[in-house]
């Protein structure tokens, strides 16, 4: 009972907040995912259960690493929906031709398909066309992951790349650094003016 | 001939813009990463073969992206060194005890061996201490790589994450927008003040 009073509560703010904000998401994009979580169904306790499936942290850092962390979940998002697309029930012949028996999980099934694909095109849409530097950025973190190991050219040429690369590493946060001390200076010259 | 002799300008160019900067590379560090070099010997085609391990285009971006892609390489360069370390000749119990045979294999293995450690550790360090805010977010972008996408919990806790995320996706392309607008104008004034 105070479970469900609580997740009650959870409802209403979320409810209240998407209501405050929603200047960016279309209406028919926010009634396709209320339509859609009729479909996708869990109980209370399992939705409020504190564990979201995307972590908030990384978005209360600097601008660009919080759009870095964003591409990485739009990214999430379309391999989830296409997953989710995979998932449903194809539609028997009967129903693709007939297309009658309303209520019917086939026909249900062709709904959401559609929802779905809306869904993930309008992600698809966000992420390829205002996070086209973040995407890079990615995408040059995932060519990290193949690079070859244990090829002794490789391991050779790394070796040769190393100092120009370290002297950079150190220098970008010697740069950070210095940003961080002339931001503090300009605060103490403010509060504090010339007498 | 040409090759050979194209090699070796490069080879003079990049020492030279080492002996120009390395303020922030130890002399100690430099030194062994020359010596670890003679080990790991390759021919000049090879190394000069247009292709780096490590690309420099995503150095060129913003700063707080510059330094997300240092710590993917910082990490990229711990994980190869283990491999390095892993695939050298183990000493033999002979070697290990007398430790005279002067040049044998074993012998190089173990100075190589000190030598790769002491540069992991290096890399090691600049990793955990410098970049710790971006060595955060590269965990967080890892943990979106294991979301269950096929539980169906997680689809629908997802699906009623979105509006907020998407919400959020879309505010903060509008911010850098309004920015990049603002910086214009800014630019604009400067360089037509009022009459």
């Amino acid at each position: 009972m105070v479970a469900a009073a609580k997740a009650l509560v959870c409802l209403s703010l979320w409810l209240s907040v998407c209501h405050i904000r929603g200047a960016f998401i279309p209406v028919k994009m926010n009634k396709t995912i209320q339509n859609l979580l009729q479909y996708y169904k869990i109980g209370v306790n399992e939705r409020f259960n504190g564990k979201p499936v995307f972590s908030r942290e990384p978005l209360y850092g600097k601008m660009e690493a919080k759009r870095v962390f964003m591409v990485g979940v739009l990214e999430t998002y379309e391999r989830l929906i296409e997953q989710m697309l995979r998932q449903l029930p194809t539609p028997s012949p009967q129903t693709a031709l007939a297309g009658t028996a309303s209520g019917s999980e086939g026909e249900a099934g062709g709904d959401v398909r559609t929802e779905l694909s809306y869904i993930l095109k309008k992600i698809q849409y966000l992420r390829k066309y205002r996070y086209q530097e973040q995407e890079k950025l990615l995408q040059s973190l995932k060519t990290l992951k193949h690079i070859q190991m244990d090829n002794s050219v490789v391991q050779s040429k790394a070796l040769w790349e190393l100092p120009w690369l370290y002297e950079e590493a150190s220098m970008l946060n010697d740069n950070i650094n210095r940003q961080r001390r002339r931001r503090r200076q300009a605060r103490r010259v403010k509060t504090h003016p010339k007498a």
